[in-house]
């Protein structure tokens, strides 16, 4: 069959990332034989536009699947439990963009940036997992440096925007700022928190800063930490890296930034460091602080690549370095990866092995 | 004499920190004899209320430090070095807010809570250096840490608020997040930076970050990241302590915070951290991560200990824990610490010997 022929879901695709989604595989001009947009039933019945159609939003449920040849899940953890399994069952190759299977040991967790060779490559049912954003942004950068200097720990402190949390969270920030700004409308007094922020984020984040993103574990460190440090040993394929993770939100709109400390095997300095980073497969170096050219959330928004810069030598580290990032987690930290594994799996499997008709795939 | 005879200038009288110095000297109800408000000439001839008496703001100038005894600086670097050694000339002790003095190997860079032991004992004019906001912040917690456990090494990425650059960073910081809600008023496209941002900030700070605080080195290093490090060895007497620091302005209006992991040389868990810190001077523990309690920038506003909590395990050190502050860097970070310089500097000395009338003073 031609690439034409291809059937693909979108399940979520009301969503934030989902409609990231939908707008990169527009404009990416993939070539799609059916596109199958999948919500819950409150957003059923819905039209989105995608090049020049429109588009009736179907309902979210197994038979949905039949004859889909990819599903992109992106509707939370618990409907990727429900309903990923149907997609499989039906021959479809699922990529998920929620943290259900990532630290499945059979289920392959990928940037293709970094560990492409990961990904599966027999043809049939098989579900990819989309890593957590932050991690996303931070392997990246993290993998020229691990193959030029050989990384041994890793520090970070994220710097998470409100959009982490959806469009509702930057409905939230924005409404938390506007009420701080003209005074709340919801009888609250000024400088407290709306009762949006308070459901999206637990306290007011206009002006102010949150670190607690997910839930706690009985050791203090949050799911959005413990994510961090799982999901960046398992894609490095190194199981033992220690890392120390701090994840705060701030009242940023979009894009994720992250200050990184690194410690590496051989020795690394700051020049070799940009040396391994200029060129790199999803990085863009933006390092030249006498411009002020340093990566910045707004600089980042709507842009493929993590911005890396402030690059300095390390002083806790014998062989360390730090540097800066910034990127767009919604982009390359979900629904750009998200459409990149979708491609790094056509180019290695090519249509014929992957994009077989479902009845041929169920022979496997 | 008795304390009520103190005679105190305020230079940098109208200034944010300067007017927090005021507030602080009222409430504490510190028993003033004089108290001569000074400022540039821009200021001159402005009044400033007082308990309750309409005080005149006063030109800074040489002679404005006749018959002072003690002096408060917080005007910027470049007023102190010109205006400081007239007031020691005259036997005033200048408590210097600025970073002027601040690494001179004779002048005493004191946070009570960790160092009063390094404080100038003597009569007679002196400097004692108030440190870098950031850093007091820091060095509290860090005391008791280090007190107990050796301190071994420093990780630390900030998140600075807007009135960190001033009162003119807040109204900077204001005007953009306004230009972004409303549309812009000053010519520019929704989202750029106002020319208000540009000037304080080098670029836009509403809904973004800036990792550029002061200005850069030659090895990538910021004036602020290098201060944290250099003013962190002296007042905790570790020349030779390893921190490493990614300084970065955030969208807060007042209030820093601050990612903190560390080494130590003894061995460390979260509840060992937890009972140092409890009770330590300056230090409130705010950890109960299930209650939703962790410090934030909102929580901290006005309040004078620094809020310390998400202590937790360091996968990265060996005997190393990861904890998170929010402090009032215009109070403990600045005007705070200063009083407190002050007050420590009486009670060491006591009034007699401190506070001598300058023409006994000139003798010593």
């Amino acid at each position: 069959m031609t690439t034409t022929d291809l059937r693909i879901a979108v399940a979520g695709a009301t969503g934030a990332v989902g409609r990231e989604l939908l707008t990169l595989l527009e404009a990416r001009g993939t070539e799609i034989g059916e596109l199958r947009l999948l919500a819950s039933e409150r957003s059923r019945g819905r039209t989105i536009e995608f090049a020049g159609r429109e588009l009736t939003v179907q309902l979210l449920e197994d038979a949905a699947f039949d004859g889909i040849d990819v599903a992109f899940f992106s509707c939370g953890k618990e409907r990727s439990k429900r309903y990923a399994p149907a997609a499989v069952e039906r021959g479809a190759l699922v990529i998920d963009n929620s943290s259900a299977f990532r630290l499945d040991a059979d289920v392959p967790l990928i940037v293709p940036e970094v560990n492409a060779a990961a990904m599966p490559t027999g043809s049939g049912g098989a579900i990819i997992a989309n890593p957590n954003c932050s991690t996303i942004l931070m392997v990246v950068p993290l993998a020229p440096l691990h193959q030029a200097f050989g990384l041994e720990s890793v520090v970070v402190s994220t710097y998470q925007a409100a959009s982490g949390a959806g469009q509702k969270g930057i409905e939230a920030l924005l409404g938390g700022v506007r009420s701080y700004m003209d005074g709340p409308t919801d009888g609250g007094a000024a400088g407290e928190a709306t009762a949006g922020e308070t459901e999206v984020f637990g306290h007011r984040l206009a002006f102010n800063l949150v670190p607690h993103i997910d839930t706690f574990a009985d050791d203090g460190v949050t799911g959005e930490e413990r994510k961090m440090v799982l999901e960046t040993r398992k894609i490095m394929g190194l199981p033992e890296l220690p890392v120390d993770v701090t994840c705060v939100r701030v009242p940023v709109l979009r894009c994720h930034s992250e200050a990184v400390t690194i410690a590496t095997r051989e020795a690394i300095t700051p020049d070799l460091a940009r040396a391994a980073l200029q060129g790199a497969p999803g990085v863009r170096l933006v390092d030249d602080p006498t411009g002020l050219e340093y990566p910045m959330p707004v600089d980042a928004d709507g842009v493929e690549p993590v911005l890396v810069g402030r690059v300095r030598d390390s002083a806790v580290f014998e062989n360390g370095i730090s540097f800066w990032l910034s990127g767009d987690q919604l982009l390359k930290g979900a629904a750009l990866n998200a459409v990149q594994i979708f491609e790094s799996y056509q180019d290695m499997c090519g249509p014929q092995a992957q994009l077989t008709a479902p009845a041929e795939r169920r022979e496997d």
